[in-house]
């Protein structure tokens, strides 16, 4: 089949599913134009399985097809991009930007790789640092895993004789490739900004049981868990997946060396960790000055700005947030519009029957092992979300379930599923691409992976949240 | 004084611009929080003409700053950002940024030229023609005199032997300068996409008034005088600035040479022509179909989306419309906020007993032709229309002016009164730096054609709106 024969039909069956749903009946107790919204909402999901366009444009065509459609209003279709959540999100890319561009992501990676590198197990432990201090601001888990750690892991393995054959691969490519993609996704779980997506699970949390799910609730629900879960990663992967080598004094004067060519800290990357700093002090102490999360995040922007470390020009250039604020405040306002015209309700509801008789609790533990699993299916994290996240609330509604628990195994799991396939997520494909762990391999440890995942927050985690009082 | 030096000094006026305000006595009737809004809005407007920072983060400190003072909600704050006006403006830069990119523009303009350009003053009328061909589609005045018609005038004068010096630059160049660069204002002028801050006019209008002076009314008003203004700028800058030649076939057989090396029309040109035919008969045709400007307009940037003459990096990583979707969007929410706190109110409660007696369009007339003139103190279009627009309808509702005819007037004046110096606005200082045009020149001939205006828009414009039954 050729490259136009492929996205024709990758068009028509996009179109397809659209069609199909809009033109069958309308079941009893939903209103036919939200069930048209229904229909395109799910095409435009299915479209970023599909591919026909970027996502960006999908979802721009969605909410325009609604409006000539008059399914909803314009004014309507546009009020996503006026969400703070989405802004939250645009000021966190903006920001992963400069933590590029001034080379202090890189200088955070080399300066622990420094300190903790004298064996693969120490380097293991850097690269879970690395992730952990740079996971809050930088919610792109494609540019920092993919842009960031992945090229340094590389160089590592590189500077240990360790290369993508047979016989080198073992010696710590290997291993720490696996450390380190596994490591991001734990990252990307543990903080609402940590990846580009997460937001619509709160969005979808306080549309559906009306709770606040925000940056520091979700920090704090993750915090016993994912740190227990972090730290653990090296020693897991020593099991899993064992390197040869162990003394890897080679690769800590490498990243030594390269630290001393970045030279000290400039004035650029000192602005940078001062208003990261900064960043991480107000998100975590709303209740005291009372400044949103999403105000905080441009009032960093702003400071890096003033001080001339960022030009407009970087800002307005950055077609990545451009792009987040696009497809991100597109799905948010299609996701309020279900939620508002009664499509969620209407599913928890036609799931009451199903679920009567059966402790919230247990409905729960189900469907985010559902929820988990379902990722294989999936090559795309938003993709996953978007598509399940409301209706599994809305199950967890109808039976009852504690809300915080729902939101937050959900909430979790978004990312940590991304743990199955070599193909979830971008700094997966990227780790993967390295080369230094077979295909096979890949799946293996990752379903291992999901075990120890499962066992963390499902064990440690509802004990924590039942010490937060959340059930 | 050094160049930090003076930015310190930038920063200094426009910060204690605000402070100032923020801190005199609030006046009886204005809520204190409105009067804070109000100083920030003032320390943004004169940010615009200081420049301490472009206007963009200009903007989103004030935002951000109204937000952490609790002047203002963070919701409302974003509310510009999902305008539907605004987006309407940002795909409209999307689009332009097309019809510069497949040479659609180059093409409309070369062809009038090889039609219409063999003497002087036809070259001007190719020039008039492919201002007003493409001012509906693209609403940077900048793009469009500066980006496409100022390299052409510029390459025409050349092939005329006309450059730049005492003693060739009145042959053509200096003729075709003037037409060029007063065209474009005339455009800007006759069209809600012609200039990127015209919505603000709009805005403001539904806002002071309650009227609804979109597109489409817009551009009736302008039809007659705009036309007009158009069709005998050529013959005015005959009398003005007379060009000493007037045999000018070299520069049309250079058109067309340009003209048939860029060969025959390409696939993407074909589509971008079909679009913008598309695009001016929905806009003009909105009371049959019923879609809004701001949803035709995106449908045009997904038909070149789709049809690929766009690809989804052209658009996300176009600057110039995010640039204007912070600052425009911006500013909306700032104008919104002070008509909902009522300073507009305040303001025209405050006016009414200074025009008590006089009738409304005398009153109108005199606003209008002081909004003009006041561009002299002016370096953009923008600043000059937040800065007054809204106060001046605020005077003429004091007045019991008539609504259509005062918008009208202050709408199409916004541009007009660009003529008026040589620093007034991107194309202006773009043509202007051609060097055909002394200084003194530009000001003799600009404050001429403000009387040419004001002729054509308050003599053949005013009659014009009584047949509309505008008053």
């Amino acid at each position: 089949m050729s490259s136009v024969d492929r996205k024709h039909w990758r068009w028509a069956a996009t179109i397809g599913i659209g069609a199909v749903l809009w033109f069958v009946p309308v079941p009893a107790g939903v209103k036919p134009h939200a069930w048209h919204l229904l229909a395109v909402f799910v095409a435009t999901i299915a479209s970023f399985l599909l591919r026909p366009m970027a996502m960006g444009p999908m979802v721009l065509l969605s909410l325009m097809f609604l409006a000539a459609s008059r399914t909803i209003g314009f004014k309507q279709v546009l009020s996503g991009f006026g969400d703070s959540t989405v802004w939250l999100v645009v000021a966190a890319f903006l920001i992963a930007g400069t933590v590029q561009r001034t080379g202090f992501g890189k200088r955070v990676a080399l300066s622990l790789v420094k300190k903790f590198g004298k064996s693969t197990l120490g380097l293991g432990y850097a690269l879970c640092g690395a992730e952990l201090i740079l996971g809050p601001v930088v919610p792109s888990n494609t540019a920092r895993g993919g842009g960031i750690l992945a090229p340094i892991t590389q160089s590592l393995a590189t500077s240990l004789d360790s290369h993508p054959t047979p016989e080198k691969r073992e010696r710590a490519g290997s291993y720490l490739t696996l450390v380190g993609s596994h490591a991001n996704l734990i990252a990307a779980a543990m903080f609402m900004t940590g990846m580009a997506a997460n937001p619509l699970v709160s969005k979808a949390a306080s549309s559906v049981f009306g709770i606040e799910f925000g940056w520091g609730t979700w920090a704090l629900g993750a915090l016993v868990p994912g740190i227990v879960g972090l730290a653990l990663l090296p020693l897991a992967m020593m099991k899993l997946s064992p390197p040869e080598l162990s003394d890897t004094r080679a690769a800590q004067e490498h990243a030594g060396r390269e630290l001393s060519e970045m030279g000290t800290w400039s004035r650029n990357q000192k602005i940078m960790g001062g208003v990261f700093m900064m960043l991480l002090v107000l998100w975590s102490t709303k209740p005291v000055h009372g400044m949103g999360t999403g105000l905080v995040a441009w009032i960093g922007v702003l400071v890096l700005l003033i001080s001339q470390v960022d030009g407009w020009d970087d800002i307005k250039d950055n077609g990545k947030a451009w792009d987040c604020l696009v497809w991100l405040g597109g799905l948010l306002a299609m996701a309020n519009a279900l939620k508002d015209e009664g499509v969620v309700d209407w599913f928890a509801r036609s799931m009451q029957a199903q679920v009567a008789g059966i402790s919230g609790l247990t409905v729960v533990v189900v469907l985010a092992v559902i929820y988990f699993y379902s990722m294989y299916g999936f090559s795309m994290l938003t993709a996953h979300i978007s598509a399940l996240v409301a209706a599994f609330f809305g199950v967890a509604l109808a039976a009852g379930a504690p809300p915080l628990v729902t939101v937050a195994l959900l909430a979790y799991f978004s990312c940590l599923c991304a743990c199955t396939t070599n193909y979830s997520t971008g700094p997966v494909i990227i780790y993967f691409g390295l080369g230094y762990v077979p295909v096979g391999k890949w799946f293996r440890i990752g379903f291992l992976t999901s075990l120890y995942h499962l066992a963390i927050w499902l064990g440690l985690g509802l004990a924590w949240w039942k010490v937060l009082g959340w059930w």
